[in-house]
Protein backbone atom coordinates (compact mmCIF):
# COMPACT_ATOMS: atom_id res chain seq x y z
CA UNK A 1 0.00 0.00 0.00
CA UNK A 2 2.63 2.40 1.06
CA UNK A 3 4.65 1.45 -2.57
CA UNK A 4 1.67 2.66 -4.03
CA UNK A 5 1.05 5.61 -2.45
CA UNK A 6 4.12 6.75 -3.25
CA UNK A 7 3.67 5.98 -6.71
CA UNK A 8 0.33 7.50 -6.83
CA UNK A 9 1.54 10.56 -5.36
CA UNK A 10 4.61 11.12 -7.94
CA UNK A 11 2.02 10.11 -10.66
CA UNK A 12 -0.27 13.82 -9.02
CA UNK A 13 3.04 15.49 -9.36
CA UNK A 14 3.91 14.48 -12.90
CA UNK A 15 0.49 15.03 -14.05
CA UNK A 16 0.77 18.28 -12.07
CA UNK A 17 4.11 19.60 -13.68
CA UNK A 18 3.66 18.65 -17.08
CA UNK A 19 0.19 20.35 -17.23
CA UNK A 20 1.77 23.79 -15.65
CA UNK A 21 4.81 23.65 -18.03
CA UNK A 22 2.08 23.87 -20.80
CA UNK A 23 0.08 26.99 -18.88
CA UNK A 24 2.74 28.72 -17.69
CA UNK A 25 3.79 31.80 -20.35
CA UNK A 26 6.75 31.95 -22.23
CA UNK A 27 8.30 34.96 -24.20
CA UNK A 28 11.00 35.79 -26.20
CA UNK A 29 10.91 39.61 -25.55
CA UNK A 30 13.02 41.20 -22.96
CA UNK A 31 10.25 39.75 -20.37
CA UNK A 32 11.69 36.56 -20.87
CA UNK A 33 13.09 36.83 -18.17
CA UNK A 34 9.97 37.39 -16.40
CA UNK A 35 8.82 34.31 -17.53
CA UNK A 36 11.99 32.19 -17.11
CA UNK A 37 11.93 33.28 -13.40
CA UNK A 38 8.31 32.38 -12.98
CA UNK A 39 8.83 28.55 -14.42
CA UNK A 40 11.56 28.21 -11.88
CA UNK A 41 9.76 29.19 -8.99
CA UNK A 42 6.66 26.54 -10.40
CA UNK A 43 8.58 24.18 -12.02
CA UNK A 44 11.73 23.24 -9.17
CA UNK A 45 11.33 20.23 -7.24
CA UNK A 46 8.53 19.79 -4.78
CA UNK A 47 6.57 17.09 -3.76
CA UNK A 48 3.36 18.66 -5.20
CA UNK A 49 1.18 17.22 -1.99
CA UNK A 50 -1.63 19.30 -2.67
CA UNK A 51 -2.18 18.50 -6.19
CA UNK A 52 -2.26 15.13 -5.15
CA UNK A 53 -4.57 16.20 -2.37
CA UNK A 54 -6.94 17.76 -5.27
CA UNK A 55 -6.77 14.78 -7.68
CA UNK A 56 -7.45 11.94 -5.00
CA UNK A 57 -10.44 14.28 -3.76
CA UNK A 58 -11.44 14.94 -7.19
CA UNK A 59 -12.02 11.09 -7.92
CA UNK A 60 -14.25 10.65 -5.02
CA UNK A 61 -16.02 12.79 -6.68
CA UNK A 62 -15.86 11.85 -10.25
CA UNK A 63 -14.49 15.51 -11.10
CA UNK A 64 -13.15 15.81 -15.22
CA UNK A 65 -9.43 15.35 -14.84
CA UNK A 66 -8.70 18.40 -17.00
CA UNK A 67 -10.49 20.76 -14.64
CA UNK A 68 -9.13 19.45 -11.38
CA UNK A 69 -5.26 19.54 -12.44
CA UNK A 70 -6.29 22.83 -14.25
CA UNK A 71 -7.76 24.02 -10.70
CA UNK A 72 -4.24 22.40 -8.93
CA UNK A 73 -2.24 24.23 -11.30
CA UNK A 74 -3.72 27.46 -10.32
CA UNK A 75 -3.19 26.62 -6.91
CA UNK A 76 0.80 25.64 -7.06
CA UNK A 77 1.52 28.97 -8.76
CA UNK A 78 -0.14 30.44 -5.88
CA UNK A 79 1.97 28.55 -3.29
CA UNK A 80 5.41 28.82 -5.54
CA UNK A 81 4.55 32.63 -5.63
CA UNK A 82 4.46 32.66 -1.81
CA UNK A 83 7.43 31.19 -1.59
CA UNK A 84 9.04 33.29 -3.78
CA UNK A 85 8.00 36.36 -1.62
CA UNK A 86 8.47 34.48 1.50
CA UNK A 87 12.01 33.95 0.66
CA UNK A 88 12.83 37.72 -0.09
CA UNK A 89 15.75 39.19 2.09
CA UNK A 90 13.00 41.46 3.93
CA UNK A 91 10.63 38.58 4.93
CA UNK A 92 12.27 35.12 5.67
CA UNK A 93 15.52 35.96 3.97
CA UNK A 94 16.62 32.47 2.81
CA UNK A 95 19.54 31.19 -0.30
CA UNK A 96 18.22 28.14 -0.68
CA UNK A 97 15.12 26.17 -1.23
CA UNK A 98 14.98 22.54 -1.98
CA UNK A 99 18.84 22.61 -2.43
CA UNK A 100 18.00 25.31 -5.21
CA UNK A 101 19.45 28.72 -5.16
CA UNK A 102 16.25 31.00 -4.17
CA UNK A 103 14.84 32.98 -6.91
CA UNK A 104 16.08 36.34 -5.67
CA UNK A 105 19.59 34.61 -5.32
CA UNK A 106 19.34 32.64 -8.65
CA UNK A 107 18.11 36.21 -10.47
CA UNK A 108 17.58 39.23 -8.12
CA UNK A 109 15.06 40.74 -6.08
CA UNK A 110 13.38 42.72 -8.06
CA UNK A 111 12.88 40.06 -10.30
CA UNK A 112 11.69 37.68 -7.78
CA UNK A 113 9.25 40.31 -6.58
CA UNK A 114 7.59 40.38 -10.32
CA UNK A 115 7.88 36.94 -11.06
CA UNK A 116 5.87 36.29 -7.70
CA UNK A 117 3.28 38.88 -8.72
CA UNK A 118 3.34 37.37 -12.49
CA UNK A 119 2.72 33.98 -10.78
CA UNK A 120 -0.20 35.01 -8.63
CA UNK A 121 -1.59 37.01 -11.95
CA UNK A 122 -1.25 33.73 -13.81
CA UNK A 123 -2.89 31.76 -11.19
CA UNK A 124 -6.47 33.55 -11.32
CA UNK A 125 -5.88 33.82 -15.34
CA UNK A 126 -5.78 29.76 -15.35
CA UNK A 127 -8.85 29.46 -12.84
CA UNK A 128 -11.25 31.71 -14.78
CA UNK A 129 -10.51 29.90 -18.63
CA UNK A 130 -13.80 28.14 -19.77
CA UNK A 131 -11.63 25.48 -19.79
CA UNK A 132 -11.56 24.60 -16.49
CA UNK A 133 -14.58 24.02 -16.14
CA UNK A 134 -17.77 24.72 -18.73
CA UNK A 135 -19.70 26.53 -15.87
CA UNK A 136 -18.87 30.20 -15.55
CA UNK A 137 -20.17 30.26 -11.80
CA UNK A 138 -17.80 27.15 -10.92
CA UNK A 139 -15.28 28.92 -12.49
CA UNK A 140 -16.18 31.99 -10.79
CA UNK A 141 -16.59 30.21 -7.44
CA UNK A 142 -13.13 28.79 -7.77
CA UNK A 143 -11.37 31.91 -8.03
CA UNK A 144 -13.16 33.66 -5.25
CA UNK A 145 -12.16 30.79 -2.79
CA UNK A 146 -8.72 30.95 -3.99
CA UNK A 147 -8.58 34.66 -3.52
CA UNK A 148 -10.15 34.49 0.11
CA UNK A 149 -7.27 31.47 0.96
CA UNK A 150 -4.76 33.40 -0.36
CA UNK A 151 -5.76 36.74 1.01
CA UNK A 152 -5.55 39.28 3.88
CA UNK A 153 -7.53 36.66 5.98
CA UNK A 154 -5.53 33.88 4.59
CA UNK A 155 -2.05 32.27 3.41
CA UNK A 156 -0.96 36.78 3.22
CA UNK A 157 -2.48 37.45 6.66
CA UNK A 158 -0.61 34.64 8.08
CA UNK A 159 2.28 35.66 6.54
CA UNK A 160 1.93 39.15 7.89
CA UNK A 161 1.31 37.78 11.69
CA UNK A 162 4.67 35.40 11.35
CA UNK A 163 6.27 39.27 10.58
CA UNK A 164 4.87 41.07 13.38
CA UNK A 165 5.49 37.88 15.74
CA UNK A 166 3.12 35.87 17.99
CA UNK A 167 4.76 35.72 21.22
CA UNK A 168 4.02 32.35 23.27
CA UNK A 169 0.37 32.08 23.18
CA UNK A 170 -0.15 28.58 21.56
CA UNK A 171 -3.53 29.68 20.21
CA UNK A 172 -2.11 32.43 18.48
CA UNK A 173 0.70 30.37 16.68
CA UNK A 174 -2.29 27.83 15.62
CA UNK A 175 -4.28 30.81 14.68
CA UNK A 176 -1.27 31.93 12.28
CA UNK A 177 -0.29 28.86 11.14
CA UNK A 178 -3.88 27.95 10.04
CA UNK A 179 -3.84 31.18 8.07
CA UNK A 180 -0.14 30.75 6.77
CA UNK A 181 0.03 27.21 5.38
CA UNK A 182 -3.45 25.59 6.42
CA UNK A 183 -5.13 28.12 4.25
CA UNK A 184 -4.21 26.73 0.98
CA UNK A 185 -3.77 23.21 2.32
CA UNK A 186 -7.58 23.35 3.11
CA UNK A 187 -8.11 25.39 -0.11
CA UNK A 188 -6.96 22.09 -2.31
CA UNK A 189 -9.73 20.51 -0.96
CA UNK A 190 -12.36 22.97 -1.27
CA UNK A 191 -11.44 23.92 -4.59
CA UNK A 192 -11.99 20.18 -5.40
CA UNK A 193 -15.06 19.91 -3.84
CA UNK A 194 -16.29 23.07 -5.65
CA UNK A 195 -15.95 21.42 -8.89
CA UNK A 196 -17.11 17.83 -7.81
CA UNK A 197 -20.06 19.93 -5.95
CA UNK A 198 -19.77 17.48 -2.93
CA UNK A 199 -22.49 17.68 -0.59
CA UNK A 200 -22.34 19.69 2.53
CA UNK A 201 -21.59 17.06 4.97
CA UNK A 202 -18.86 15.38 2.99
CA UNK A 203 -17.30 18.79 1.94
CA UNK A 204 -17.18 19.72 6.00
CA UNK A 205 -15.51 16.44 6.90
CA UNK A 206 -12.82 16.72 4.02
CA UNK A 207 -12.11 20.31 4.98
CA UNK A 208 -12.06 19.54 8.92
CA UNK A 209 -9.45 16.29 7.67
CA UNK A 210 -7.52 19.23 5.81
CA UNK A 211 -7.28 21.34 8.97
CA UNK A 212 -6.58 18.39 10.90
CA UNK A 213 -3.35 16.83 8.94
CA UNK A 214 -2.37 20.69 8.54
CA UNK A 215 -1.90 21.38 11.93
CA UNK A 216 -0.05 17.86 12.80
CA UNK A 217 2.33 18.32 9.91
CA UNK A 218 3.19 21.90 11.05
CA UNK A 219 4.02 20.45 14.25
CA UNK A 220 5.93 17.74 12.80
CA UNK A 221 7.69 20.63 10.54
CA UNK A 222 8.62 22.05 13.93
CA UNK A 223 10.41 18.96 14.41
CA UNK A 224 11.87 19.34 11.42
CA UNK A 225 13.18 23.06 12.43
CA UNK A 226 14.54 21.80 15.60
CA UNK A 227 16.52 19.13 13.52
CA UNK A 228 17.37 21.78 11.05
CA UNK A 229 16.26 19.42 8.30
CA UNK A 230 14.10 20.27 5.19
CA UNK A 231 10.53 19.83 4.99
CA UNK A 232 8.10 17.87 3.05
CA UNK A 233 5.89 20.45 1.79
CA UNK A 234 7.78 23.60 1.69
CA UNK A 235 10.60 25.21 4.01
CA UNK A 236 11.06 25.18 7.54
CA UNK A 237 9.23 27.52 9.56
CA UNK A 238 9.49 28.22 13.22
CA UNK A 239 8.61 31.76 13.83
CA UNK A 240 10.46 33.96 16.05
CA UNK A 241 8.49 35.93 18.96
CA UNK A 242 9.08 39.59 19.89
CA UNK A 243 12.29 38.72 21.35
CA UNK A 244 13.51 36.72 18.80
CA UNK A 245 13.17 33.29 19.88
CA UNK A 246 11.83 31.00 18.13
CA UNK A 247 8.62 29.73 19.61
CA UNK A 248 6.77 26.76 17.97
CA UNK A 249 4.92 24.05 19.20
CA UNK A 250 7.18 21.90 19.57
CA UNK A 251 9.42 24.55 21.84
CA UNK A 252 6.15 25.35 23.72
CA UNK A 253 4.54 22.62 24.08
CA UNK A 254 7.62 19.99 24.53
CA UNK A 255 8.37 16.92 22.84
CA UNK A 256 6.43 13.81 24.54
CA UNK A 257 3.08 16.64 24.34
CA UNK A 258 3.94 17.52 21.09
CA UNK A 259 4.07 14.07 19.56
CA UNK A 260 1.08 13.23 21.40
CA UNK A 261 -0.53 16.37 20.11
CA UNK A 262 0.76 14.84 16.16
CA UNK A 263 -0.49 11.33 16.92
CA UNK A 264 -4.11 12.93 18.63
CA UNK A 265 -4.65 14.98 14.97
CA UNK A 266 -3.16 11.86 13.17
CA UNK A 267 -6.14 9.56 14.32
CA UNK A 268 -8.36 12.49 13.84
CA UNK A 269 -7.71 13.10 10.92
CA UNK A 270 -8.53 9.94 9.58
CA UNK A 271 -11.84 9.87 11.59
CA UNK A 272 -13.26 12.52 10.00
CA UNK A 273 -12.90 10.03 6.13
CA UNK A 274 -14.57 7.18 7.85
CA UNK A 275 -17.60 8.21 6.00
CA UNK A 276 -15.88 8.03 2.66
CA UNK A 277 -14.71 4.30 3.16
CA UNK A 278 -12.40 2.80 0.79
CA UNK A 279 -13.08 5.83 -1.80
CA UNK A 280 -10.49 7.23 0.64
CA UNK A 281 -7.51 5.03 1.16
CA UNK A 282 -5.06 6.97 -0.62
CA UNK A 283 -5.85 10.23 1.42
CA UNK A 284 -5.97 8.19 4.83
CA UNK A 285 -3.00 6.52 4.03
CA UNK A 286 -1.51 10.08 2.87
CA UNK A 287 -1.92 11.24 6.41
CA UNK A 288 1.53 8.56 7.63
CA UNK A 289 2.98 9.46 4.45
CA UNK A 290 2.95 13.20 5.18
CA UNK A 291 3.89 13.07 8.79
CA UNK A 292 5.85 9.59 9.37
CA UNK A 293 9.48 10.04 7.75
CA UNK A 294 10.35 12.57 10.37
CA UNK A 295 9.18 11.51 13.39
CA UNK B 1 -18.37 71.22 -20.22
CA UNK B 2 -14.99 71.70 -18.44
CA UNK B 3 -16.26 72.12 -15.59
CA UNK B 4 -18.57 69.42 -15.90
CA UNK B 5 -15.90 67.41 -16.51
CA UNK B 6 -13.96 67.65 -13.63
CA UNK B 7 -17.10 67.23 -11.55
CA UNK B 8 -17.47 63.82 -13.33
CA UNK B 9 -14.17 62.84 -12.90
CA UNK B 10 -14.51 63.74 -9.05
CA UNK B 11 -17.59 61.83 -8.72
CA UNK B 12 -16.60 58.70 -9.73
CA UNK B 13 -13.54 59.00 -7.86
CA UNK B 14 -15.68 59.26 -5.04
CA UNK B 15 -17.91 56.83 -6.07
CA UNK B 16 -15.06 54.21 -6.00
CA UNK B 17 -13.64 55.43 -2.83
CA UNK B 18 -16.42 54.73 -0.62
CA UNK B 19 -16.89 51.03 -2.85
CA UNK B 20 -13.05 50.42 -1.77
CA UNK B 21 -13.35 51.18 1.27
CA UNK B 22 -16.16 48.81 1.93
CA UNK B 23 -15.22 46.09 -0.19
CA UNK B 24 -11.29 46.56 2.02
CA UNK B 25 -10.95 43.75 4.49
CA UNK B 26 -10.29 45.01 8.03
CA UNK B 27 -9.23 43.10 10.79
CA UNK B 28 -8.35 43.19 14.76
CA UNK B 29 -5.74 40.65 15.17
CA UNK B 30 -2.41 40.96 14.52
CA UNK B 31 -2.83 40.90 10.96
CA UNK B 32 -4.41 44.51 11.33
CA UNK B 33 -0.85 45.97 10.18
CA UNK B 34 -1.76 44.14 6.94
CA UNK B 35 -5.08 45.34 6.43
CA UNK B 36 -4.10 48.95 7.16
CA UNK B 37 -1.43 48.86 4.75
CA UNK B 38 -3.92 47.89 2.13
CA UNK B 39 -6.07 50.61 2.90
CA UNK B 40 -3.22 53.19 2.70
CA UNK B 41 -2.22 52.10 -0.47
CA UNK B 42 -5.70 51.47 -2.19
CA UNK B 43 -7.74 54.72 -0.39
CA UNK B 44 -4.69 57.28 -0.88
CA UNK B 45 -4.98 60.48 -2.81
CA UNK B 46 -5.40 59.59 -6.58
CA UNK B 47 -7.73 61.36 -9.36
CA UNK B 48 -8.93 57.30 -10.61
CA UNK B 49 -8.94 58.38 -14.19
CA UNK B 50 -9.64 54.62 -14.97
CA UNK B 51 -12.88 53.91 -12.80
CA UNK B 52 -13.96 57.08 -14.82
CA UNK B 53 -13.13 55.47 -18.16
CA UNK B 54 -14.98 52.49 -16.83
CA UNK B 55 -18.20 54.62 -15.61
CA UNK B 56 -18.38 56.25 -18.65
CA UNK B 57 -18.10 53.34 -20.84
CA UNK B 58 -20.65 51.65 -18.82
CA UNK B 59 -22.86 54.28 -19.36
CA UNK B 60 -23.01 53.77 -22.85
CA UNK B 61 -24.00 50.27 -22.67
CA UNK B 62 -26.56 50.52 -19.58
CA UNK B 63 -24.36 48.73 -17.28
CA UNK B 64 -25.99 47.98 -13.91
CA UNK B 65 -23.50 50.85 -11.70
CA UNK B 66 -22.88 48.25 -8.94
CA UNK B 67 -21.41 45.64 -11.41
CA UNK B 68 -18.98 48.13 -12.76
CA UNK B 69 -18.15 49.75 -9.60
CA UNK B 70 -17.08 46.62 -7.85
CA UNK B 71 -14.88 46.17 -11.21
CA UNK B 72 -13.30 49.48 -10.81
CA UNK B 73 -12.68 48.70 -7.76
CA UNK B 74 -10.99 45.82 -8.25
CA UNK B 75 -8.82 46.56 -10.96
CA UNK B 76 -7.62 49.90 -8.51
CA UNK B 77 -6.78 47.31 -6.33
CA UNK B 78 -4.55 45.99 -9.11
CA UNK B 79 -3.07 49.26 -9.88
CA UNK B 80 -2.91 49.98 -6.38
CA UNK B 81 -0.85 47.03 -5.54
CA UNK B 82 1.40 47.60 -9.01
CA UNK B 83 1.98 51.25 -7.61
CA UNK B 84 3.09 49.50 -3.66
CA UNK B 85 5.56 46.98 -5.39
CA UNK B 86 7.46 49.48 -8.11
CA UNK B 87 8.12 52.23 -5.57
CA UNK B 88 10.21 49.61 -3.61
CA UNK B 89 13.82 49.86 -3.16
CA UNK B 90 14.69 47.08 -5.86
CA UNK B 91 12.61 48.33 -8.41
CA UNK B 92 12.20 52.39 -8.40
CA UNK B 93 12.74 52.92 -4.89
CA UNK B 94 10.77 55.75 -4.83
CA UNK B 95 10.27 57.70 -1.46
CA UNK B 96 7.12 60.06 -2.08
CA UNK B 97 3.83 59.11 -3.97
CA UNK B 98 1.46 61.78 -4.46
CA UNK B 99 3.17 63.28 -1.51
CA UNK B 100 2.82 60.95 0.87
CA UNK B 101 5.49 58.33 1.95
CA UNK B 102 5.28 55.69 -0.34
CA UNK B 103 4.21 52.34 2.13
CA UNK B 104 7.35 50.69 2.11
CA UNK B 105 8.27 54.49 3.89
CA UNK B 106 4.90 54.21 5.71
CA UNK B 107 5.35 50.37 7.30
CA UNK B 108 8.55 48.61 6.06
CA UNK B 109 9.40 46.03 2.85
CA UNK B 110 8.11 42.95 4.20
CA UNK B 111 5.06 44.64 4.58
CA UNK B 112 4.68 46.72 1.58
CA UNK B 113 5.11 43.17 -0.39
CA UNK B 114 2.80 41.38 1.45
CA UNK B 115 -0.23 44.04 1.27
CA UNK B 116 0.56 44.15 -2.54
CA UNK B 117 0.37 40.65 -2.66
CA UNK B 118 -2.71 40.86 -0.65
CA UNK B 119 -4.41 43.73 -2.60
CA UNK B 120 -3.86 41.65 -5.97
CA UNK B 121 -5.88 38.45 -4.21
CA UNK B 122 -8.62 40.76 -2.97
CA UNK B 123 -8.87 41.61 -6.44
CA UNK B 124 -9.78 38.98 -7.74
CA UNK B 125 -11.99 37.88 -5.06
CA UNK B 126 -14.35 41.17 -5.39
CA UNK B 127 -14.40 40.52 -8.98
CA UNK B 128 -14.95 36.93 -8.91
CA UNK B 129 -18.03 37.58 -5.89
CA UNK B 130 -22.19 36.93 -6.91
CA UNK B 131 -22.18 40.83 -6.14
CA UNK B 132 -20.56 41.96 -9.14
CA UNK B 133 -22.72 39.98 -12.23
CA UNK B 134 -25.31 38.00 -11.78
CA UNK B 135 -23.84 35.47 -14.37
CA UNK B 136 -21.04 33.60 -13.73
CA UNK B 137 -19.50 33.21 -16.87
CA UNK B 138 -19.29 37.34 -17.14
CA UNK B 139 -17.52 37.54 -13.94
CA UNK B 140 -15.29 34.58 -14.61
CA UNK B 141 -14.33 36.45 -18.19
CA UNK B 142 -13.82 39.59 -16.01
CA UNK B 143 -10.88 37.61 -13.77
CA UNK B 144 -9.30 36.25 -16.63
CA UNK B 145 -9.15 39.65 -18.63
CA UNK B 146 -7.75 41.38 -15.94
CA UNK B 147 -5.16 38.44 -14.88
CA UNK B 148 -4.85 38.66 -18.58
CA UNK B 149 -3.95 42.74 -18.36
CA UNK B 150 -1.97 42.50 -15.17
CA UNK B 151 0.07 39.36 -15.82
CA UNK B 152 3.78 38.08 -17.60
CA UNK B 153 2.07 39.59 -21.32
CA UNK B 154 0.82 42.82 -19.54
CA UNK B 155 1.64 44.68 -16.77
CA UNK B 156 4.17 42.80 -14.80
CA UNK B 157 5.88 41.62 -18.20
CA UNK B 158 6.05 45.87 -18.71
CA UNK B 159 7.77 46.21 -15.54
CA UNK B 160 10.38 43.54 -16.17
CA UNK B 161 10.77 45.18 -19.63
CA UNK B 162 11.63 48.63 -17.38
CA UNK B 163 14.00 46.64 -15.33
CA UNK B 164 15.92 44.77 -17.93
CA UNK B 165 16.41 48.42 -20.08
CA UNK B 166 15.16 49.09 -23.58
CA UNK B 167 18.09 50.94 -25.15
CA UNK B 168 17.17 53.37 -27.71
CA UNK B 169 14.37 51.92 -29.16
CA UNK B 170 11.58 53.66 -29.82
CA UNK B 171 8.86 50.33 -30.88
CA UNK B 172 10.58 48.97 -27.93
CA UNK B 173 9.73 51.86 -25.61
CA UNK B 174 5.90 51.91 -26.91
CA UNK B 175 5.94 48.25 -26.03
CA UNK B 176 7.25 48.57 -23.06
CA UNK B 177 4.55 51.38 -22.20
CA UNK B 178 1.93 49.13 -23.79
CA UNK B 179 2.42 46.47 -21.78
CA UNK B 180 3.48 48.84 -18.36
CA UNK B 181 0.51 51.39 -18.46
CA UNK B 182 -1.16 50.87 -21.71
CA UNK B 183 -2.72 47.45 -20.67
CA UNK B 184 -4.58 48.26 -17.45
CA UNK B 185 -6.02 51.24 -19.00
CA UNK B 186 -7.00 49.12 -21.93
CA UNK B 187 -8.61 47.08 -19.69
CA UNK B 188 -10.71 49.40 -17.58
CA UNK B 189 -12.58 49.84 -21.21
CA UNK B 190 -12.46 46.09 -21.77
CA UNK B 191 -14.36 45.17 -17.93
CA UNK B 192 -16.65 48.01 -18.95
CA UNK B 193 -17.50 46.35 -22.47
CA UNK B 194 -17.94 42.85 -20.92
CA UNK B 195 -20.22 44.08 -19.08
CA UNK B 196 -22.27 45.93 -21.09
CA UNK B 197 -21.43 42.87 -23.88
CA UNK B 198 -20.90 45.25 -26.30
CA UNK B 199 -20.79 44.54 -30.12
CA UNK B 200 -17.06 43.99 -31.49
CA UNK B 201 -17.07 46.83 -33.12
CA UNK B 202 -17.81 49.15 -30.75
CA UNK B 203 -15.59 47.11 -28.69
CA UNK B 204 -12.73 46.87 -31.29
CA UNK B 205 -13.12 51.16 -31.21
CA UNK B 206 -12.84 51.72 -27.53
CA UNK B 207 -9.67 50.06 -26.80
CA UNK B 208 -7.97 51.57 -30.09
CA UNK B 209 -9.36 55.05 -28.04
CA UNK B 210 -7.36 53.68 -24.80
CA UNK B 211 -4.71 52.35 -26.65
CA UNK B 212 -4.21 55.86 -28.32
CA UNK B 213 -4.96 57.60 -25.06
CA UNK B 214 -2.50 55.63 -23.01
CA UNK B 215 0.01 56.26 -25.36
CA UNK B 216 -0.10 60.20 -25.65
CA UNK B 217 -0.82 60.12 -21.99
CA UNK B 218 2.65 58.53 -21.65
CA UNK B 219 4.77 60.90 -23.41
CA UNK B 220 3.14 64.16 -21.61
CA UNK B 221 4.11 61.74 -18.70
CA UNK B 222 7.94 62.01 -20.32
CA UNK B 223 7.64 65.88 -20.38
CA UNK B 224 6.10 65.99 -16.59
CA UNK B 225 9.35 63.44 -15.95
CA UNK B 226 11.48 65.88 -17.61
CA UNK B 227 9.86 69.02 -15.35
CA UNK B 228 10.57 67.03 -12.75
CA UNK B 229 6.59 67.32 -11.86
CA UNK B 230 4.33 64.89 -10.39
CA UNK B 231 1.63 63.15 -12.97
CA UNK B 232 -1.72 62.67 -13.47
CA UNK B 233 -2.46 58.78 -13.35
CA UNK B 234 0.79 57.38 -11.29
CA UNK B 235 4.01 58.55 -10.98
CA UNK B 236 6.50 59.68 -13.58
CA UNK B 237 8.00 57.19 -15.39
CA UNK B 238 10.62 57.47 -17.65
CA UNK B 239 13.01 54.34 -18.41
CA UNK B 240 16.41 53.95 -18.81
CA UNK B 241 18.41 52.67 -21.14
CA UNK B 242 21.30 49.74 -20.19
CA UNK B 243 23.67 52.93 -20.19
CA UNK B 244 21.62 54.00 -17.16
CA UNK B 245 20.46 56.86 -19.75
CA UNK B 246 16.98 58.40 -19.01
CA UNK B 247 15.36 57.68 -22.24
CA UNK B 248 11.69 58.59 -23.16
CA UNK B 249 9.65 59.62 -26.08
CA UNK B 250 10.77 63.34 -25.11
CA UNK B 251 14.50 62.53 -25.27
CA UNK B 252 14.13 60.52 -28.67
CA UNK B 253 11.88 62.04 -30.38
CA UNK B 254 13.07 65.60 -29.51
CA UNK B 255 10.57 67.90 -27.71
CA UNK B 256 8.31 69.46 -31.12
CA UNK B 257 8.23 65.78 -32.81
CA UNK B 258 6.75 64.40 -29.46
CA UNK B 259 4.60 67.08 -28.80
CA UNK B 260 3.33 66.70 -32.80
CA UNK B 261 2.89 62.88 -31.58
CA UNK B 262 1.04 63.84 -28.57
CA UNK B 263 -1.62 66.28 -30.94
CA UNK B 264 -1.49 63.32 -33.66
CA UNK B 265 -2.74 60.42 -30.96
CA UNK B 266 -4.97 62.80 -29.09
CA UNK B 267 -6.93 63.41 -32.71
CA UNK B 268 -6.77 60.09 -33.11
CA UNK B 269 -8.16 58.92 -30.17
CA UNK B 270 -11.40 61.46 -30.39
CA UNK B 271 -11.96 59.92 -33.91
CA UNK B 272 -12.55 56.45 -32.63
CA UNK B 273 -15.51 57.79 -30.34
CA UNK B 274 -17.13 59.56 -33.69
CA UNK B 275 -19.47 56.61 -33.80
CA UNK B 276 -20.71 57.03 -30.26
CA UNK B 277 -21.75 60.60 -31.01
CA UNK B 278 -22.94 62.71 -27.79
CA UNK B 279 -22.95 59.58 -25.71
CA UNK B 280 -18.83 60.02 -25.29
CA UNK B 281 -18.80 63.65 -24.90
CA UNK B 282 -17.40 62.36 -21.35
CA UNK B 283 -14.96 60.64 -22.42
CA UNK B 284 -14.35 62.86 -25.58
CA UNK B 285 -13.48 65.78 -23.37
CA UNK B 286 -11.04 63.81 -20.96
CA UNK B 287 -8.74 63.26 -23.80
CA UNK B 288 -7.78 66.72 -23.00
CA UNK B 289 -8.34 66.78 -19.55
CA UNK B 290 -5.74 63.97 -19.30
CA UNK B 291 -3.47 65.07 -21.89
CA UNK B 292 -3.90 69.18 -21.70
CA UNK B 293 -2.59 70.44 -18.33
CA UNK B 294 1.22 69.83 -18.36
CA UNK B 295 1.64 70.52 -22.39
Amino acid sequence: MRDSLDQRVAEAADLVTVALDALLPRADGPEQRLTEAMRYAALGPGRRMRPFFMLETARMFGVEERSVLRAACALECVHAYSQVHDDLPCLDDDDLRRGRPTLHRAYDEATAILAGDGLQAVAFEIMAHPDTHSDGTIRAELVRRLAVACGAKGMVGGQMIAVVGVGDDLGAIARMQRMKTGALIACAFDLALVLGRAPESERQALVAFAQDLGLAYQIVDDFTDAAGEEDLLGKAAAERNGAGRKVNFVTLLGVDAARERVDLLAAQAKAHLDMFGDDARYLRNSVDFVLDRRQ
